[in-house]
């Protein structure tokens, strides 16, 4: 008995080790190929993307990417537009298979800024704004969101925004608003501001409305736009993270590099994004 | 110790279990973001994707794309070039950083054509053909192999081709010659073909040394070439059967849609393709 107790002790931590890696297996995802997610993730398009082409010229390239989602930006239709205007592009967009499905990056400087904002979003018929609002214009757009029950998905800027440099700075001060205001990640900007992608998605899962993705040369302040797959953001972990937290909205490519020229690299970073998430599913 | 003898006897099948269990996840690919495979798979350049282009210009493109690996085809370098052209063109893409790590796509229907063929391998330097030879040079090519010591990889070409319509096709005709005969699978010939690309992989993983990757509208002959991950062959299950297998070759694209415009298509095809290898690693 002292021998087989002996052995028992001697062997103790290797079979509690032993034990424990089994459970780790059990819980391991077995990933299939045949296996989907119930919500693949959607790309789509930050309108800033095409800040050097016209409206025409970014339809034309929405529909060569194949992509269907866009997050209008002022540049293609001002924040100032008529009904009549607004009606227009949206039925261009229509025609291209594209849905409108927020407006920004707005920035909130000002009261009139924010009632431009709501009155603009209403008018093209989305139910979220991605803006910037001021500290001291929280409390008035939160009152605007439950007039026009429109959600605002606050944008991270990076290290020289004195507003919101990474996604925290958002949060903290939402968190305890209407739950119509939340965070629109913009994952190179947080990456700069030292915010992991993943971890980002996580933490702040309870208000994420909306996604910014890019890629960052490295980690860091004078991190450069990148092709998605060639910087340093860990994009396997952040498919990940969103299939976690069942992520329903949509991924808007930010292309910020080669801005007049960018059809290949926006090509290459919606390639690489979607073959990530074809993998992770 | 008979205690202890029979603990062991009662519990030797939950133990050699548990041992089992260790050894298998010992085995399973442990997939950490940081743990990189020991040969992660290369982009390539197959040349026929250019063809539209001259060797500038393709050079141009395959900078931007940040691919370092071409399959030259004779569009570019013509076959019978003497070796001071060779020469020059092979400087111009060492310059840009570009291994020209094979020739071809090249037919041989003569015995004039394989010695044309070798002998322009020879001048480039390289330790490989990508070729099409008639079934009645096979024993020509193969004396040649041996005499050169430059591997020849059969290139299968779909259901309307009379020679290899599909891997198989090329296999069976080599599989008892001389081991520097092989394969270039074209996964998208393969596909229209009947044969998927993963189960090509695994099939002829012995003679697999070149792959040709792309995909295909549908999975018939009258499937048309599209970006990777808009058509129907599983990228996923493809970069899995490479791994498994322990592949060391090249993965080269070879995009033959818009071959007058084709940079978006590749790049989004790139990006594609290191999205799931970066993911199933």
């Amino acid at each position: 008995m002292f021998a087989c107790r002996k052995f028992l002790k001697n062997h103790f931590v290797a079979i509690a080790a032993i034990g424990a890696v089994c459970i780790f297996s059990a819980f391991m995802p077995i990933r299939t190929n045949e296996a989907k997610s119930a919500h693949p993730l959607e790309v789509g398009i930050a309108g800033y993307t095409f800040a050097k082409f016209d409206l025409d010229k970014s339809i034309a390239m929405m529909k060569r990417l194949g992509v269907h989602y866009l997050s209008v930006k002022e540049i293609h239709l001002p924040l100032n537009s008529s009904q009549e205007t607004i009606d227009a592009a949206m039925a261009k967009f229509k025609a291209a298979d594209i849905n409108v499905y927020t407006v920004g990056v707005i920035y909130m400087k000002t009261k009139e800024a924010v009632d431009l904002a709501f009155s603009y979003a209403k008018k093209c018929g989305v139910t979220m704004i991605v803006g910037v609002p001021n500290y001291d214009l929280l409390d008035y757009a939160e009152e605007k969101v439950k007039e026009y029950n429109i959600r605002l998905a606050i944008h991270n800027h990076g290290p020289e925004d004195a507003l919101y440099p990474g996604p925290k700075d958002v949060y903290d001060r939402i968190k305890n608003r209407d739950a119509r205001m939340g965070l629109c990640i913009d994952i190179g900007h947080a990456t700069r501001a030292g915010y992991s992608a993943d971890k980002a998605v996580k933490d702040f899962k309870d208000r994420l409305f909306d996604l910014h993705i890019k890629d960052v040369s490295i980690a860091a302040k004078d991190g450069k736009a990148i092709e998605i797959g060639r910087g340093v953001i860990n994009f396997p972990a952040l498919v990940k993270a969103l299939n976690k937290i069942g992520y329903k909205g949509i991924c808007s490519i930010e292309f910020e590099k080669d801005m007049t020229d960018p059809l290949a690299g926006i090509a290459e970073s919606i390639g690489y994004f979607k073959g990530v998430a074809a993998t992770e599913e």
